[in-house]
C-alpha cells in the first residue's frame, strides 16, 4: 500500500484483536532467572509463590515454554471497552522536526487509568475472581497501576486495597479521588498498617516512601490476610505476558500497512510497557526471522539498566518478596524525590534484564528536564499531554528523528506512548516554574546500595 | 447485519469523516431569532460583529440558508489527530442495568480537552489565524472550552487569553497548568484586568464569577487590543455548526450497521454538544424524513429550558454583547458556588431555543447528587470517568432505560457522553463525601431575575 494511505490512526477492528497472549521467554535460548526463595535460596515452587500469587497467575510466571496463552473471553470483552489502542503515525511530529524518519506511536493512554497497566490489572483481578477470592493488595508509585486495578476490581466485585508511595499520594491527591471512586481504598506507604510499614518508619522516619516499600507492605497484607492475594503491575513475567498485546497489537496494524520498524523504543521502569510492546517483535528476532534495534529509556535518576548490576536482589524494601535476578540498584535505592518522572523502581524486568545482558536490547537515560522539555513539545505538536514516564521514550525517539534529519536517513520509529499526564500537573507546574532539576546520584551513592546486594551464586 | 455483529466500539475510518458542517438553521422553517445591537436593539450587521469575531466565523454565524460549509482541509487534518471519536455501544451498561433498551453513546472525551470544545476551538484558531491576526481571548468556566483553545492556538501558533471564572480557576489548579503547558495565558474572573471586571468586582466583592462575568472580560479585552478577536465555546450559530461533526460522524456510524436511534440525548449548558449532536437527525425530522425523540438535560440548579424564560437578553453579565433570543434565566443569574456539575450558563443556544419553542425538543432538569450517583455508576460499568456535565445526559439516558425495562420497550437511545471528569475530581470528592447538595433556585429568586431581563418587542 502506498505511503499516503497510511492514516493518522490505525485501528484495528474488534475481529482482528489478540486472542491469545504470546509468551516472549518461548522462545528465548536463554531464560529469565528464576525467582528464588529467600529463605532457602532455591527456585521458588508453585506451592510457595501459591501464598502470594493466584493459582492461574503462578502458572504463568513459571512457564517457559508455552508461547501462547489463550485469553479468556471475560478478558478480552472488558479489552474492547478501551481497546484495540491506536497506533498512531506521528504526522505533524516528522513535519515539526523536518525529519525523513517516519514515526509511530502506540498510545495506551485512552482509558480511565490513563495507561497501559489495565491490561494487566483485570487479567490479574480476574483469575482472583476465579478463584473464589475476596480481593487483592498491590502498591502504586505514580498511580497509574493503582487506578487501573480500582477499575477491574470494580467491574468484577472484588476488594482492592492500594498502598501508594507516600510522595505520590500528596502529589497527586487526586489520583486517591479517582480509585475511591472505583471502591478501592488506599493508604500513603510506608503506614502503620503493616509490620514492615512500621519498622520502615522507625528506622527512616519521615520518609516519602518508595515502590520497594509499598511492595512489603501490600504483600504482607496479603499474606496475614484470608482470601487477599497480592497483584503487581510491572517487572513479573505474568505480567510481560499480558502487557504483550500492546506489541501484538502494533504489530497487527503495522503488518496490514506493511510496514517493518527499524527502531522500538519503550520507556523502562519495571518494564512492563517495554517488555510488552517488543514482545512480539523480539520473538521474530529471537527466531532469526527480523532484526529490529530495541531501546529501553529510563531516568537518569534512577539508572537500573544503565548504571545498575547484574545480580539477584530483592523485589521489595522490607525483603519479604522471592529474590529476582535483574539489574538491579539495590532494594534499598530510593531516588531523589525532587525526581518527579516516574519510574522509580530499583530494578528491572528479569526477562528484559536477561535480553539485554545477552546484547539483545539496549539502553540509554535521559535526564529529567530533557524528558519535560520532550512532553511539553510533543503535547503542543501532537495534541496528547503524555505522561511523564511516556516522555522518557518521546525524549528518545525525537532524538532519534532529529539524528535521521542529520544522517537523511529515513528509518522507521515505534514507540510506545504508554499513558497521559492529566493527574501529573504538580510536575508539569514545576517544570514551567523552573524548580526542577536533574539530580543523577553519584558513584559513591550507586556504590553503597551495590555493596548491599545480597550474595547469591 | 445481524445485531450481534455491533462492535463494542464502532469507528469511522478516515475517508468516511464529514467533510462538510451541516448548518441546522437550513432546514429550519422558524429560523432562530436574529442578535440585536444592544444599543439601538436592531439585527447585529455583519461589520458590527466583525469588530468581535472574525471575518469567516461573522458569515457562519448570520447565515441561515447554507446547509453545509466545507471543513477546511487543515481543520479536517487536525480533527484526524483526535476523531473521529467512537460510537460505543454500552454493552456492560445495558447488561447491568437489565434493560431491553440499547445503548449507544458519542464518546467525545478522548482528546487532551477532555470534550468536544476542542471540534469548534481549531475552526475558531483557524479563521483567526487566516485573517492574519495575533491572537484571540475567551472565558471558560469548566476549563474544557479553555484547554481546547490553548490546544488549537498552540498548534496554530496564535497568542491566547482566558478568563477563568473564578471558582473554576481556585477548584481546578491543574486545569491552569494544562493550559499553561499549552502556553495560555489564564486570569481569574472577575479581575483587575478590565473595566468591566473592575465594576463587577466593586458591586459584588468576593463574588466567585460566572460564564456571563468572564465573556464581558474576555470581549472587552478583545475589542481594545489590536489584531485580537473573541471566541466563544458555545451558545453561538457558529460553534452548533462546528459541532455537527458529532452528529454527522454518530449518523454515520449508525447508518453503516443500519441502527436508528428512537431517542437522542445531550447536556445542555449553552447547547454546544446537544446542537452538533442532534443536528442531522433533527434534519430528517425538520425535513420531514425521520422523527426522534431529543431530550435536552439541564441542571436544576440553572434550567434555563424548564423555568426560564423564551426572550431577548444579555449573553453576558457585563452587557457588552449582543442580545440574544434564548431561553434564559437573566443575565445576573448565577448558580448556587455549590453546584459543581458544570452547564452553568444562564442563558441557551438561539437555535436550541428556536426548536425547544416550537415543540420539536424537550427538555428535563435533574439534580446534582443524582447526576453524580449515574457518574459513580457509569464510571464502574462503562470503565469511563464522566464529566459532571456530561453525566446529566448519562443520568436521563440511564433512567430512560429502566423506564424500558419496566415496559418492556426496546428503545434504542443514543447519547453524547461529551467529556471525562479527570480535573473534577474535588466535585467527586464532594459527592464521596457527603458534602454535595442539591440547591434548586426558588421560584422568587428567579422571578427577580426574570424582571430584570431587557423590554424588547
Amino acid at each position: 500500500m502506498s505511503e499516503n494511505k497510511i492514516p493518522y490512526k490505525i485501528y484495528l477492528e474488534e475481529k482482528e484483536m489478540p486472542t491469545a497472549w504470546y509468551n516472549l521467554r518461548a522462545d528465548m535460548k536463554n531464560k529469565p532467572a528464576p525467582l528464588l526463595n529467600p529463605g532457602t535460596h532455591q527456585p521458588m515452587t508453585a506451592e510457595e509463590l501459591g501464598g502470594v500469587f493466584c493459582e492461574e497467575l503462578v502458572k504463568q510466571e513459571l512457564d517457559n515454554d508455552t508461547a501462547y496463552f489463550d485469553i479468556p473471553e471475560d478478558i478480552r470483552n472488558f479489552y474492547k471497552m478501551y481497546r484495540p489502542s491506536p497506533l498512531v503515525r506521528a504526522y505533524c511530529l516528522e513535519e515539526k522536526l523536518k525529519t525523513p524518519a517516519k514515526i509511530y506511536y502506540k498510545f495506551e493512554g485512552n482509558n480511565t487509568s490513563g495507561s497501559h497497566k489495565l491490561n494487566s490489572a483485570i487479567a490479574q483481578a480476574y483469575y482472583a475472581k476465579k478463584q473464589g477470592l475476596k480481593g487483592v493488595t498491590t502498591e502504586t508509585g505514580a498511580g497509574q497501576w493503582g487506578t487501573a486495578l480500582s477499575m477491574a476490581c470494580s467491574y468484577l466485585g472484588l476488594d482492592c486495597k492500594v498502598y501508594m508511595v507516600k510522595c505520590s499520594y500528596e502529589q497527586k491527591p487526586f489520583r486517591r479521588e479517582v480509585m475511591r471512586t472505583y471502591g478501592a481504598s488506599v493508604t500513603p506507604s510506608p503506614s502503620m498498617e503493616t509490620e514492615v510499614g512500621k519498622k520502615i518508619l522507625a528506622e527512616h522516619p519521615g520518609t516519602t516512601g518508595s515502590l520497594g516499600c509499598a511492595i512489603s507492605e501490600a504483600v504482607e497484607k496479603a499474606v496475614t490476610n484470608e482470601g487477599y492475594r497480592y497483584v503487581l503491575g510491572s517487572v513479573l513475567n505474568q505480567v510481560l505476558l499480558h502487557q504483550s498485546v500492546i506489541g501484538l497489537e502494533a504489530k497487527t496494524a503495522l503488518d496490514k500497512y506493511g510496514i517493518k520498524p527499524d527502531v522500538i523504543i519503550g520507556c523502562a521502569g519495571g518494564g512492563s510497557n517495554l517488555g510488552g510492546l517488543i514482545a512480539p517483535f523480539m520473538g521474530e528476532k529471537l527466531r532469526g526471522e527480523a532484526d529490529y534495534q530495541f531501546i529501553a529509556v529510563e531516568p537518569a535518576s534512577c539508572p537500573s539498566f544503565t548504571r545498575g548490576t547484574y545480580a539477584y536482589d530483592f523485589c521489595d524494601t522490607g525483603m519479604v518478596c522471592p529474590l529476582a535476578k535483574m539489574y538491579t540498584l539495590g532494594s534499598d535505592f530510593i531516588p531523589s524525590a525532587n525526581h518527579a518522572g516516574g519510574l522509580r523502581y530499583h530494578g528491572m524486568s528479569s526477562i528484559l534484564s536477561q535480553l539485554y545482558n545477552d546484547g539483545l536490547m539496549e539502553a540509554i537515560s535521559v535526564k529529567q528536564t530533557d524528558v519535560f522539555e520532550a512532553a511539553e513539545y510533543f503535547a503542543r505538536v501532537e495534541g496528547i499531554l503524555p505522561a511523564p514516564e511516556s516522555s522518557h521514550a518521546i525524549r528518545a525517539a525525537i532524538d532519534e528523528a532529529v539524528k535521521c534529519r542529520e544522517t537523511g536517513e529515513e528509518k522507521t520509529i515505534l514507540f510506545g506512548l504508554t499513558g497521559t499526564g492529566y493527574f501529573d500537573m504538580v510536575a508539569y507546574e514545576k517544570f514551567h516554574d523552573g524548580q526542577m532539576d536533574d539530580y543523577i546520584p553519584t558513584d559513591e551513592e550507586l556504590a553503597k546500595y551495590r555493596a548491599m546486594l545480597p550474595k547469591i551464586d
